[in-house]
């Protein structure tokens, strides 16, 4: 089995770009990352690619071959859509494809484009991803789905609304040295707990923004990294999956992610690692509470405790395992379809001593990323290594 | 590499059914696929399934998780979209998962809730399979689209309509004994030519219907199938796929598919086979122009002589190479994200002698099945083999 090497990134600036098509978005990220790998367009075997909402923002599906022709290659291409983990499962698919001979090199990103929705068109558009039927005919948006979860969370584990704001705070802190990230703004304690109420108990602060933007990575075989002497020190070696019921109503636990953890446990498995050996990590904070649901379903704190975190210093940037140096979804932003790949891009990155933020974890050797749809139902978890 | 077989195979009936979600039709098509094979839904590794255009008809993305519930299984689940190649890149990946030894046992499928739309919502919807800034919106739908081959094709190497309604005629008497057809009707030759015009040179009975439905098949690696003792004589044994640029304009010929040839060379290559093994094969015949250059691209018959095929024979039941014995997508029906699977499954059927129309390939012992998105800018081609 193939070992598998980041060999470049790209990102676009994530922001309100309601004029930028996801073609256009996808087009910059890509030729970014592919300018950064120093490998021909022609050598690339395949285009994965992650896309939520084109259909709706767009009036766009079938971006696969679109995507191809944007990142001027000429290899077939597949879109994959798992809600906000579509570019995840993506990245899932090439790492797979690489492993087993399929490809020696694969083109895998995504793209969003968001805010030409408007914040009540967006919202309605991200509400796909729940249940229609069950869910979302019953008012339910994703605000609010996260918002029960933080209930029961509180109810079961205790904590409140401070500890989540300590996360904000904490991942617009990272942001402020992420030339690409939405908010390169501090965001006090303060603000975030007299922000308006969206949906009790979080506040406009709890959440992610609605963002534009793309992002791709090359990956490589071994072999091939080897043989064209690429600077590609980064390896992914652990990939995981997991799958939950949609609807909140059929979960045994509304304060846990199953998904996550499934998901996780594989990856480490694949990487022959545990939660013990990771130095940082890129988690799907969409909301304050789920960075918290994500840490503990990724046993990077036990249940109960990853309220509390932020506020006492594990997951800052001077901590033990700093979370979300990059911003997270939170600070850097969201465009659903390009943020799984735009997580492995930072924590590739930030392994590499190439990111603003890797003076932080100076001889970090093991990071994770993980990316998750809906209220879980979908996670895909990754282990990267330095590995050259 | 670990050799791929069909264990079970599972079609909803083709049709009007616009009451009907796509998680209702692909609960029976996957019910179906699974009593068929003898797999227990517990060892299901993993659920990859196809859809086009939820998010438009039925307010829902994010359908994998949805899927595998509805399938009664826990295993994680992805969604692919390719527009009407869809299931077929969903099947592709289970191949290539399988052979890795990534899982033992995976459940592919697809579905689409089509006819809720009406036929203009429908037409619609379909044209987000095309580029939107540079096609839809100059007005293009896909009868417009494939009317532009067929006159090119006639333009570059002759041929006229009553050789196209050979086409439709052959695939809906191979219909008649479909009872999962849309159509179990007869079509003469002069109804087609006396149909009215759709887009000239096209006519209403050039054209597959508006249909919705599902398809499933269970596929095992061969170790798990000799372990379970399985009645599984069908392998996948062959898996290519090809790319194109999205827009017409973009494509040097308007009457070739080159995309469907590229995916054709890798899975005779992959099979070690040439396009004269092939007994029959199913083909994405979305208008009957497209079951001429499907022919082609395939190498079952020479650039420029598909257009006879039919009227002379060739590709007729007891023709050298019967195409569509199923009814094809002309009668059988073309609910999007389930025809690349369905099209796999009449393949498996008829090869193993289990279908209403093996009695016409008996000792057929090679199958291709070709699955195309848009104006083929996607293609995906799978070659089974009777191996045991």
């Amino acid at each position: 089995m193939s070992s598998v090497r980041v060999a470049g990134t790209g990102l676009t600036s994530f922001g309100e770009y309601p004029e930028r098509t996801s073609r256009d978005l996808f087009a910059e990220a890509s030729a970014t990352a592919l300018a950064d790998s120093d490998v021909p367009r022609d050598d690339v075997d395949a285009v994965l690619y992650g896309n939520f909402m084109g259909e709706l923002s767009e009036h766009q599906g079938h971006q696969g071959p679109l995507m191809a022709e944007a990142a001027g290659v000429t290899a077939p291409a597949t879109r994959y859509e798992a809600a906000c983990a579509s570019s995840g499962m993506a990245l899932r698919d090439a790492v797979i494809r690489l492993r087993n001979g399929e490809c020696d090199v694969v083109l895998v990103g995504g793209a969003e484009r968001m805010t030409n929705l408007g914040t009540a068109g967006a919202t309605e558009a991200l509400a796909i991803a729940a249940d229609d039927l069950w869910e979302v005919r019953a008012g339910m948006t994703f605000p609010g789905a996260y918002a029960l979860m933080a209930t029961a969370y509180f109810e079961t584990y205790g904590g409140d609304r401070e500890d989540l704001a300590h996360i904000a705070a904490k991942n617009h802190e990272n942001a402020l040295t992420n030339e690409k990230a939405q908010y390169q703004r501090a965001l006090s304690v303060e603000d975030v707990l007299e922000a308006p109420t969206v949906s009790s108990p979080l506040g406009l602060y709890d959440s992610c923004p609605l963002s534009d933007g793309a992002a791709a990575v090359v990956l490589v075989s071994e072999a091939y990294a080897d043989e064209h002497d690429l600077d590609a020190p980064v390896a992914i070696t652990g990939t995981g999956q997991g799958g939950d019921r949609m609807a909140l109503h059929d979960r045994e636990y509304l304060a846990r992610s199953p998904a996550a953890r499934e998901a996780g446990e594989q990856a480490y498995a694949d990487a022959e690692i545990g939660p013990e050996d990771v130095d940082l990590a890129e988690v799907h904070d969409c909301f304050t509470i789920a960075e918290v649901l994500a840490l503990e379903a990724l046993d990077l704190e036990q249940v109960g405790e990853g309220i509390s975190a932020a506020r006492d210093g594990r997951t800052t940037p001077d901590g033990d395992t700093p979370i979300n140096l990059s911003g997270g979804l939170k600070a850097k932003g969201h465009p659903v379809g390009a943020t799984g790949v735009s997580q492995v891009a930072e924590v590739a990155t930030l392994l590499a001593g190439d990111h603003p933020n890797s003076e932080y974890v100076e001889g970090a050797t093991t990071g994770v990323a993980h990316n998750a749809g809906g209220t879980v139902a979908s996670a895909v978890v990754h282990v990267l290594e330095v590995v050259a």
